[in-house]
């Protein structure tokens, strides 16, 4: 970890800029209904119409394995990162065929690989129901009691929309509770992939390069989205500019930050750094051992844990960097600056301090008793894919049986479509790989709580982590996807007759977690909740709209510009080549992580190596923004968002003007594989078809 | 300067290493008398022999104008950076030839280009006089004539020993006191370019890129020294080894760092924070301004300025590094630490106590006198080329009338062959780039210490800095080597009575100078020295030998491996190649300062770009460093050091093993060049005529 360290204290001496007020900069992930046009016109003289939006937020894809995309043609074709793609890259692979490894490229389309559980949503409409739900919550003081009614109206909302409209409706919970609204989607299933390169030259660097600039990745792939047997007809889809951004050219990229903190109160981001972040650390580094003792095994074994180890892998990376952004002084007093003058602002009307003074201290309040019970919380897992499963069958039959409004999250009637998607995709499942995670899992959860814990003996019995895994492993035949769906559909009565180990295993914890579950909605959640609802309701009265809120894997719009930054005591440039790719390898020696695949080897001399690689830009992006198309200002796509830099690991916090820098794939550097180096000539001019 | 600073607070987390206290890691520029013997077998299993050292000492070259070298051929080659040429590259240019910025290559011997005022140095011999000058200075307890008698010593040792050899001869102060040495040197002064490249391709990412890694810079130049016309017989000299030396593998540099301060007791630490580095930066700066202003006046004044310029620059760099690094509360807690140990085991013997426990507090005190003090001494300068010839042709005529061990440091009768050698150095003086300097240097002076300041009025006498200027420049003959050699022919009388309006200035302000000298010498120096051998006596009694002296700019042993590092969230390589200079030149679009010279476009496809350019190494290092050798176990040339990172800045006060590291061109990439790109094949077959 030293060498995690030592960015901890570098990135926010400068420059440092704070959601909870007015952003400036380049900063923010702005909703499509509040974009940045201010800013926009002030920094570069730009305002985009509402066509202007509408066709950027109708031509993005939310890709809910975890990422983002986009439509880059008329007929389906969707744009995302390889490393988005990976986990069906992974699911449709075997011992003969690894498409990770060595990637895939359908030259007609009958070759086109199907994704066993894919599924993609394009946000069709957003509607403010804010009013609605406070209305529903009016009157009620007990923050138990509004908890439930929050749940209610909530579950009705999305009901009502599904059903009268068909489409996906989620209610989307902004600003810590500030704002409400209704997020209708669009949902395609039959995703298939057209095109993958080879990971090796996807993630070029490996873990070490991985959240790094200069970078050499070629990080795409490319899926084309069907609807009954057919290629769609997207209307609205980017047209490709081949020629890219230039240095210091507005760019904009739409795409899905996942969960941040940047609104979080002091109390809230403390606990993050003294609490939780260093289990959620030392319980992944756990699991990261797990999995590569467990690829150490064979090529096969490898072959089965590569995407969880990248998974893993990369969550580290970022999570550490966020961690080591708490434990720079200089972000923990701008942060406190920040709340202090928000709280001052509230306290400066009687009325508004009546209102929202208490929040603070609530929240405060209720994070301190997250403390205590964080650790039964991670540790009372079973880190196991069919354990998981047996866990949502069991909870399945029973949760539909109850009122909408009342069931456990993800059991509402209008979210049952996408979970059974994903309980019955027919994705090979390895026993082998279970069972070594359920196992690792299983040592760690009675080393971390004790053989006298609840859970722990209910799961162990007094046995051995490994004996455990084994029978529970071998003894299920939930890795058959038919055999969950005769559970399913057998309801209840089905479930609490069937002998299948994992099912028991699951009726006997699920009272367990249930109880935990209840505690945390109790303690935390019910407060947390109606105090932060308080803090979104104060922001808007104190700083108005010039706020954006934090990630919720939906659909946001950043703003930049195409820049490098100094780094390391010099400048990085805003760009790479071809030539640093092949530098990066053999100035290692052609060592892994920095192989070349045999393809870019025999390329070598068929194509211009000063081509752009990647470049960097000032957008704000987060986890899920992978795959973001990355567009100037006629709404061409000029690149592939698929990272950031170390510099920016702080944006769980804050958006780091100076240094922070996403990074995409260069538009050009993909047209220009796809002709040089993979043969794909065919697919290059379909992208082309309509390009500048 | 938010971009140093960042750099401030990172470097100094981990494996910090202390001279104060036995050395570890591969730290340490060491005496070729007390060789790292005891390190280099328990690290690296090997043991140099006394011939393997010998023939290295011998093999290696100080260049008076701030650097190091070597021999590398039987006849005389002396291999060293571009950046230590680069002063002689300048003065032998003209605006008809531009050495600096078109490189040179003498094809033949008679094309050889003799350098203007270059002298080398060969040591020789060492010989310790410690217990000689203890001698001199005991029973003498007065500082003030401690410091008198120690002069008189020094200059009696010097005197005799370069009258019965010959040979230049240097009293060398080793642990601030705690030894002196005699250091006898075979002085060269007919030292001619052979080769050297373009200045782009040198210093290839210019100031950017300067003290920074990864980096691309081909920073070799060539000269062939001569005696009595003829090159001469080199016995010592290194062999090349193309093949250079491998990722992990030990290697050595020997060469000659500057003045350090890793000793230095806290109190010197802070003044140095605290005082001196601001002041220093400041005026550094000031300068840049001055001469960018110069240059922007035309191409011709670009080309006088250039070289200034980048020494100023490069000063700049390297002081912030260094200052940067006392900002770092870990590093000045680290030293505190390393100081308490040593104080603590001082007092814990009264002998100890009673003989050196006041040092500590005596430098304190002269340290808070020399505070008060540094900037008058720093302002009250003339930065100017002619004034400075001038002041020191006033002193020259004056001091050699005076016993030896009284006169001035610098004209003692030993130094007076070298300090003749430059006072008449034919190098061209732009008097218009000198009137500039000066010009900006007594405004920066009026503004610092104000009208009223002695010095001050002396030298403007209440008219403006730019009528000084002119006058003193335009009115003075001193940019003629001859008029300069007829004033010190002449005498006390001849510069008494000239009425050249420099020397007219100087014999004013010397007086001035004397009085601050005299002021410094009876408050500061005599108490630090008294100290501070003090101090180097105690730390030899604590630590025994397990330490290396301060960098004194004379000849020292580094050791070290090559090797890569953590940096900026990944891995920095050990090498890098080719193709990455034409990746970074493109990834700036080849703009300033990363344009490609017309002969690497050209030998584009000429060679491997796979090509090991520059290595990175762990050997300690520091400015007059540059272009010492890089060796190999067999004592084989395997690269040319010309900088260290900037994770290495902080060497000034400490060794960062983790993430520290010197940076050579490797010894490949020279006779790749020299054959491939610039058509110097038969110097590249004289230097591989013993190659391995």
């Amino acid at each position: 970890m030293p060498s995690f360290l030592r960015y901890a204290l570098t990135p926010f001496l400068f420059s440092l800029t704070f959601a909870t007020s007015t952003a400036s900069a380049d900063e923010g992930w702005w909703t499509f209904d509040n974009p940045p046009s201010k800013q926009l016109q002030e920094r570069y003289g730009f305002t985009p119409t509402q066509e202007w939006l509408d066709h950027l937020r109708l031509s993005c894809v939310r890709l809910n394995d975890g990422g983002s995309g986009a439509f880059v043609s008329p007929h389906g074709l969707l744009l995302t990162n390889h490393h988005v793609a990976r986990s069906q890259l992974q699911k449709n692979s075997s011992p003969q065929h690894d498409y990770l490894r060595d990637g895939f490229y359908a030259a007609a389309q009958e070759q086109e690989m199907k994704s066993p559980d894919l599924e993609v949503n394009v946000l069709v409409s957003l509607e403010n129901v804010t009013a609605r739900i406070q209305d529903a919550l009016k009157n009620i003081t007990d923050e138990k009691k509004a908890l439930a009614a929050r749940k209610e109206i909530i579950a009705q909302i999305e009901r009502q929309s599904l059903q009268s409209t068909g489409l996906r409706s989620d209610i989307v919970i902004l600003y810590q509770g500030g704002e409400y609204w209704l997020y209708r989607y669009k949902k395609y299933t039959d995703v298939r992939l057209v095109f993958a390169p080879e990971q090796q030259i996807a993630f070029f660097g490996g873990d070490p390069d991985n959240f790094s600039f200069p970078r050499y990745d070629l990080d795409m792939a490319i899926f084309r989205v069907y609807e009954n047997g057919k290629p769609i007809a997207s209307t609205n889809y980017l047209h490709w500019n081949v020629k890219g951004a230039a240095d210091g050219e507005l760019v904009f990229m739409a795409g899905h930050p996942g969960s941040t903190s940047r609104l979080h109160t002091m109390a809230q981001i403390l606990a993050e750094r003294d609490v939780i972040d260093p289990i959620v650390l030392s319980s992944a580094r756990q699991r990261i051992s797990v999995m590569k003792q467990y690829a150490a095994q064979g090529p096969e074994q490898a072959r089965q844990a590569q995407s969880r180890i990248f998974g893993l892998e990369n969550g580290v990376k970022s999570t550490q960097g966020g961690y080591n952004a708490l434990l720079d002084p200089h972000l923990i007093a701008a942060k406190q600056a920040a709340e202090s003058d928000f709280r001052k602002r509230v306290e400066s009307k009687p009325e508004w301090h009546t209102e929202f003074g208490g929040a603070w201290d609530a929240i405060a309040a209720a994070e301190s008793k997250l403390s205590s019970m964080i650790k039964p919380q991670y540790f009372r897992q079973l880190d196991s894919q069919l354990a998981g499963l047996a866990l949502t069958i069991v909870r399945y039959v029973t949760e539909i049986k109850k009122p909408d409004g009342e069931r456990l999250a993800g059991f509402h009637e209008s979210e049952l479509d996408s979970l059974r998607f994903s309980l019955f995709s027919p994705a090979p499942i390895s026993k082998e790989m279970d069972q070594a995670r359920l196992s690792g899992a299983l040592a760690e959860s009675l080393a971390q709580l004790g053989s006298d814990d609840e859970w722990v003996k209910t799961v162990l019995e007094g046995r051995s982590p490994d004996t455990v895994a084994a029978q529970l492993i071998q003894g299920t035949q939930l890795s058959d996807p038919k055999f969950r769906k005769t559970l399913v559909d057998g309801g209840e009565a089905a479930v609490a007759t069937s002998t299948d180990p994992m099912i028991a295993l699951a009726r006997k914890i699920d009272p367990v977690a249930r109880k935990m579950l209840k505690l945390y909605e109790d303690q935390v959640q019910s407060v947390t909740q109606s105090a932060g609802e308080k803090l979104g309701r104060a922001r808007f009265l104190v700083y108005g709209n010039s706020v954006y809120p934090d990630g919720t894997f939906t659909l946001r719009l950043s703003y930049g510009r195409v820049a490098g930054y100094p780094m390391n005591g010099t400048k990085a440039p805003y760009k790479t080549t071809f030539y640093g790719l092949y530098d990066r390898a053999a100035s290692f020696d052609f060592a892994s992580p920095f192989e070349l695949p045999a393809r870019l080897k025999e390329a070598r001399d068929k194509f211009d190596l000063n081509t752009a690689l990647d470049f960097a830009n000032s957008c704000d992006s987060y986890g899920g923004s992978s795959g973001s198309p990355v567009v100037n200002k006629k709404g061409e796509l000029v690149g592939l968002n698929f990272d950031r830099n170390v510099e920016a690991l702080g944006r769980r916090f804050v958006y780091q003007e100076e240094t922070g820098r996403a990074i995409a794939v260069h538009s050009g550097a993909m047209i220009e594989a796809l002709r040089k180096i993979y043969g794909a000539g065919a697919l290059a001019d379909e992208l082309e078809v309509s390009s500048h």
